[in-house]
């Protein structure tokens, strides 16, 4: 994980895609990251916290300030090629929830 | 990752956990299965998905019918007493979301 996602005040939004990759990922190392910085650009961004295991599971959530902010992303051109790219061929299964974010704090720092 | 999470009708809830675990994780994995099992016995649980990457970051999301479910949860004596393992020992930082999934839907199977 590159790093953790900012904490604004809620609401805001999150996208929770759980996925499963397939063991052939020619390719993949660098369209996430494409979209990674291609996604910071975006409207509304607020960060992205993303985590994979070797066993090829992964969890990627990203925080956007609205659910306008996250459809737009969604339709962005490059991004729903890459979308497109992962049914076809880099993910064996995957979930995705779109879900406001109510509370949210850090720690363990200052925390009793 | 163990498995995908159930994807029921929204809306439902999802708690949001990113972590950088210490180095020295003695005692961890036992605890963390442990909670992952306690979880799982709780009124309104809906599922876990889980994933650590080799470098010690992780994110978990645990899913659940109703807030109160998962502040019922929360405050499980054994479940207390990890969380406060958790603070005093193994996360370097968490940080930790509470939100309202409002839509999910799983692929690539029969998508277009």
């Amino acid at each position: 994980m590159d790093g953790f996602a900012p904490l604004p005040d809620p609401p805001y939004w999150a996208v929770i895609f759980t996925n499963q990759r397939h063991e052939d990922d020619a390719g993949y190392a660098a369209m996430a990251e494409a979209m990674d910085a291609l996604a910071a650009k975006q409207p509304g961004y607020i960060g992205i916290e993303s985590v994979r295991a070797a066993d090829g599971t992964g969890i990627t959530v990203s925080y956007w300030k609205s659910e306008d902010d996250l459809l737009a992303w969604k339709k962005v051109a490059e991004h729903e090629g890459a979308q497109r790219l992962g049914r076809e061929r880099w993910y064996k299964h995957y979930r995705l929830r779109v879900a406001k974010v109510e509370r949210s704090y850090s720690g363990p720092e200052g925390r009793g």
